[in-house]
């Protein structure tokens, strides 16, 4: 194999083109290699030229000027890891309308407009990848369409946000909500506004993205329910261990039928569950099918260097599979109807606090019977003189769960609506 | 893109070949909606036609003469999914040399004559690939390749043996390894002749091959060295458990400057580590690299769908990159030396039963010394007027803690050269 010369471009120069440039560089032999390509890049796209790079760029490669990319005709590449969504998603729909090939690691981007970027890139035979979008270097979206296309992925379940992971592993030896965040924004793990994070719309998007490859119908971050960690308090972690469980900010993507759910909340995960033992700021993603069960991918889900990793991956596999044209394009081919939110089958632990008063489990359990809801479980525990109540529920449609809790909310001995959080057992095996 | 039938030829129509089969059937729409390409088996090479199996060839298909395949121009893509090294690996030979290219799931021949088959492949322009070869579903070799292209792996660490996985994990919960191997048999996860699983010879050739991939240079079954779990006793488990892990059977394959050591051998792994959650008959390999920490993909690690699933993901993978000629040769590029089997450095968990004399610790604790062995911690058990002493190592080189064994082994009041199991729980994150 002859040695071709590849030039790059990047749109952003902060930490992750920083890095991308850093591993382009270093794993340049390597890269070539292995597939005969010499990766360079040659231009990067920043609002600041004098601002100071961790791995500064050569002279004449940061530019201010977007058609200074765009015109180029000998770039036929790009990395976008400038995040936003304008002008970001205006940047990488002229490049694909131009012929240029993108990477990029915009979640946010790719759960609101993959649609109308993938078309582009079809129109004028580039192709967009996004494995970077989705919990950095762990390689998800590159094994779904791949590794996995003949497997009929069902579900996806997935701790796709660090942020919070690492919150509630630390609330689990008894940091309060606000220690733990201090010490993620401390650590670097959660931005100074963490609130896309603790408020589950990071994750959020990164599930319709997954739900999206996995299901082959487009799910944009607007079809996902989500709800964050803000709410969550101790008592809801000591009763997760109590019942032989962790709480985790879960998403979970479902096909039921035809029609598909995606969600984000936090749930209790069982111990015996791999996902239970996903710990720290760490990613982990796991995908059920009938010819695999289930397989789980774990690794960072953010960082420089990991998100760096993935867009070179996709910088190269790129080049790898151009002319073959396949298994590329939008994922997207068949339009799934919504499950109706109320429809989702699931488990669910619920923690209601009564007054200790003769009768009020009678008028609870009834508010669960009215609603088909059936017991599997539960325990009275007495805090001064009040009483708490966990439950754990059959799997039942979430509606009729939400039915039984505003009944049993509107219960004069019941102090506030109840918690309720998902259970998560199921496995792909039997 | 306009469609484009493919037709397909096994070697082998076994468990795995009719599942190989029954995927490209059932999966055939979805496959060609991702690919534009229509596989169907025209031919499966058997011993026997006349043997009932699961999912029936069409009429014509099963021949018993090899020449029916490797002579029809028409059929471009093979499975090897018959096992043996011959006829097998005469076979894959002459196919690679017709310009065939050949997906295989045999860890024995590639991890024995990997080299002669990429050269044989890299002449006529064929493709060898070998994901099923290795954890069946669990697609650790494309994401090597493919997603970690300039991520420097330098240790790569697996549980990739499901019956000896599925027998340790029994007898933590008490059973014996003769029940626990005798309800692995009954469950399938185990042969009639359990003895490659549980001498370590598979999960070696293994290790063997993800070696190769992660480190470009060429291993070979023979150069690992393994230990099974037959010498597993009540008494490891239990002292496992005592020190806050778990027994597994664990590869490793690790790059020391510039050589390479490749073990399999009981371990005990602590029980934060995640290998020490994979149960069951599951498999998991961790892959620790510069740029991405750690990613470890868990999942089934056998089973006729799961490797079919990894068969297809190849025949589909060399479509996808025909003509563009990379990341699909030999992984093999450069000649690292061994590291001599004694220098490896790690950490060891090391029982010795000794006579309740006084002197007897002096005299043990005297031996590591003499090895320059430092103890981290040790523990005295009386068991019926003797004694056992369960003693954790510094990290050391693996010679010197043998020679400290082979010296404890022969004091007096030592009753047996002492076992030593290594100890699991470097993870490639700060």
């Amino acid at each position: 194999m002859a040695s071709v010369d590849v030039p790059v471009a990047l749109l952003g120069y902060g930490t992750v083109g920083a890095a991308v440039n850093r591993l382009l560089a270093e794993g340049a032999d390597e890269i070539e290699r292995a597939t005969g390509h010499r990766l360079r890049v040659v231009k990067a796209l920043v609002r600041d030229t004098g601002k100071e790079r961790g791995f500064p760029a050569a002279d004449g490669v940061v530019t201010t000027d977007f058609a200074e990319i765009l015109e180029d005709d000998s770039i036929a590449l790009v990395a976008e890891v400038m995040g936003g969504l304008e002008p970001t998603g205006g940047y990488v729909l002229d490049l694909l309308r131009a012929g240029k090939s993108v990477a990029s690691a915009n979640k946010q981007l790719l759960a609101r407009r993959s649609g109308e970027l993938f078309a582009a890139a079809s129109e004028s035979g580039a192709q967009l990848r996004f494995e970077a979008s989705v919990c950095a270097a762990i390689p998800v979206i590159k094994v779904l369409r791949e590794s996995l296309v003949a497997t009929n992925v069902h579900r996806v379940l997935g701790i796709v946000n660090g942020t919070t992971n690492f919150i509630l592993t630390r609330m689990e030896t008894g940091a309060t909500y606000a220690d733990a965040l201090a010490e993620a924004q401390q650590l670097g793990y959660a931005e100074a506004d963490p609130a896309e994070d603790v408020n589950g719309a990071d994750a959020a998007a990164k599930m319709a993205i997954l739900a999206t490859v996995a299901f082959g119908s487009r799910v944009l971050v607007d079809d996902v329910a989500y709800e964050g960690i803000e709410g969550l308090r101790p008592e809801h972690v000591e009763a997760a261990r109590s019942l032989g469980a962790v709480v985790r900010l879960v998403g979970t993507a479902t096909l039921v039928g035809d029609a598909v759910d995606v969600r984000v909340g936090p749930a209790l995960v069982a111990l015996e569950h791999p996902l239970a033992s996903v710990a720290g700021a760490f990613n982990a993603v796991m995908l059920q099918g009938d010819a695999i069960r289930e397989l789980m991918l774990e690794g960072p889900g953010a960082g420089g260097l990991e998100t760096a990793s993935a867009i070179v991956a996709d910088l190269v596999g790129v080049l790898g599979s151009s002319g073959t044209g396949f298994l590329q394009g939008d994922a997207s081919w068949r339009t799934l109807e919504r499950l109706p939110p109320g429809d989702l089958p699931a488990s669910y632990y619920v923690r209601i606090e009564v007054a200790d008063r003769p009768g009020v489990l009678a008028h609870v359990a009834e508010r669960f019977a009215h609603e088909g809801v059936s017991i599997a479980r539960l325990t009275q525990h007495l805090v001064d003189g009040a009483a708490a109540l966990d439950v754990v529920t059959h799997t039942a449609p979430s509606g009729r769960v939400d039915a039984a809790l505003a009944g049993i909310g509107s219960l004069p001995e019941v102090r506030q609506r109840p918690d309720a959080l998902r259970l998560v057992v199921e496995r792909g095996v039997q």
